[in-house]
């Protein structure tokens, strides 16, 4: 078995519905074009109020997918 | 159009139901007396246990608002 | 009334249900063999992915309790 | 028992005496008008130096309070 | 000589010009309702973009005043 | 209006005149082949000193831009 | 002489007479139940406050110990 | 499947001979106690100096391991 | 001469036999698609640990390299 | 061709035209005294405050030489 | 009146008694030495233990002095 | 036994075989004009990269050393 080398790349996600919603959104954009999405990590939670609620959640994720040899 | 300025204040909001919910409850209480409100960022989450169940989430935001000129 | 002095532990709680539900699995994982558990502090928040979706979330968590004396 | 709210502001405290004292000094001029203040944390710790000894000690705190409903 | 204490705020400048004028944008706005202000720390620098320009810097600025007795 | 995703990437500007020049030379640059670019923030600036003065200014820019659905 | 291992863990010792005692208090308290403690690194300084004044200091410590072969 | 509780303890490895021997020192330590150990992470590189020369590699590890149920 | 810009992307090295590995492997495969590549810094180090002894190590890298105008 | 060693030393400069000016003057100070400086990092950036407006702008600054051998 | 320019070094104090006094035994040798010691900020705190009390706190420093012209 | 006082000073080692080897390399370095050297802490590892290979590691180092009374 070879030694993998992976790529973090960096995505917001928003959601109106919360922070769950925000991620699954943003995996699910990135999936679209890139194969092998291995795990996630939150860099930053924040989001847009409008009239004293959220508005939408915006999650900064640093996405980490391993490249084909 | 003029060179808006902001104001970022620390807020906790605290829920027995979530972390959203204790984000929403913080910014519902601040909007009661700020006007403007437009963004915030999570700076922390943590939250009281009781009987080894989260009591209470505690969430520490970052809330900012345009100050009027 | 006398001095306390807690002790902090850092445990990883995953669920493929959501963040609060990563949380909820520690403690009650920490609860069966720790007492006096006061409070928790969120440390990281990641996750695996399956298939472009989150497999399960991970929630990096720092747990206080108070030492008997 | 509802959701408390509670706001965060930074103080500098100082004192000629030490870093303790710098500390009271601070909460004292905050509790002239802030009710409910609950916890501080230490966010820096520095001073003034006057021929080669401490003039001042600064003590750059958070402090918490309540905020009534 | 007293021990003078001092309050930190948090407040972001902007300008279309540059840095040091979204600097000056905020202290001028902030010295119409507070007296005794003494320094400012940058604490973000950022902006926003028009056409692959910026279109405004923002910078978040830590402003210190100090408090009357 | 759908959830936007957004992916921030980190260039390097530099520039003999100054901080703002360095940005915006990475943010021309970044435009020739990224649509939709919103937002930058500063993570370091830095540069090359040559017989004591700076012969470049480097910044390193964290760059945002909505990806396409 | 071998290559020793050390263990880190975290503690919070408390006390109302100031930092130095609530240090002392948790290494007091450590030292009953592990050996070889070698020395401490403050993490964190806080405490709660009652009627304008601090209650009880709060000192966050990671204490590293020698672990026995 | 069900959903796994991982707890985080720190240990400092030293050894002579470089890093990754003050890394494999520590593993090999935590082992004998511990069961399921799954990663590692490196929080601090530091060594002891002597004559000029690196007499110990000492290298702080947060080291992850699975809670049985 | 010109400005010129730099991109910084992050890579994931691992290795059997050590750290330095790690980064050798992350900046071959990097290099097989990418240009001009300058310099890295290393972000994080880690591993897997398999039967008390270091699997893999896995080093985060960030890479950086000069656009082309 | 050898491998070099570096010094990093940390100064402040100031100005009260801007940002830049107060970089340069700490360059220029620094290069009556230390030869081969190479590079530079902003570690932080502040200023004073007179009336309002900034009276100097403090950079402090990692300056980066070369040590001969 | 000129720009002036600081330098920051780091230093090391220890005592016995307590933090104040560490950071005083540090600025006196510091100033058998150095003109013009204007400030220190303490950048971190730790001690020595000595059959579980402590043996000496140690404080790392930076002190800021002015460059003469 | 009298209360020691330590120097930091930060250092960069660089070296084509290794990390150990740039941490080895600024040490001796260090030594030919520095006595007391007692430990040191790695601050940061980088390197240039030259055709896809590590040119030189580059390892900044802080170094402490114990200041004669």
């Amino acid at each position: 078995m070879s030694d993998h080398i992976y790529k973090i790349i960096e995505l917001v996600g928003s959601s109106k519905s919360g922070i769950e919603a925000a991620i699954e959104n943003a995996l699910a954009r990135a999936s679209k074009t890139i194969h092998h999405i291995d795990w996630f990590e939150v860099a930053e939670t924040r989001g847009q109020v409008v009239d004293g609620k959220v508005g939408h959640y915006q999650v900064v994720l640093r996405v980490g997918f391993r490249l084909e040899d």
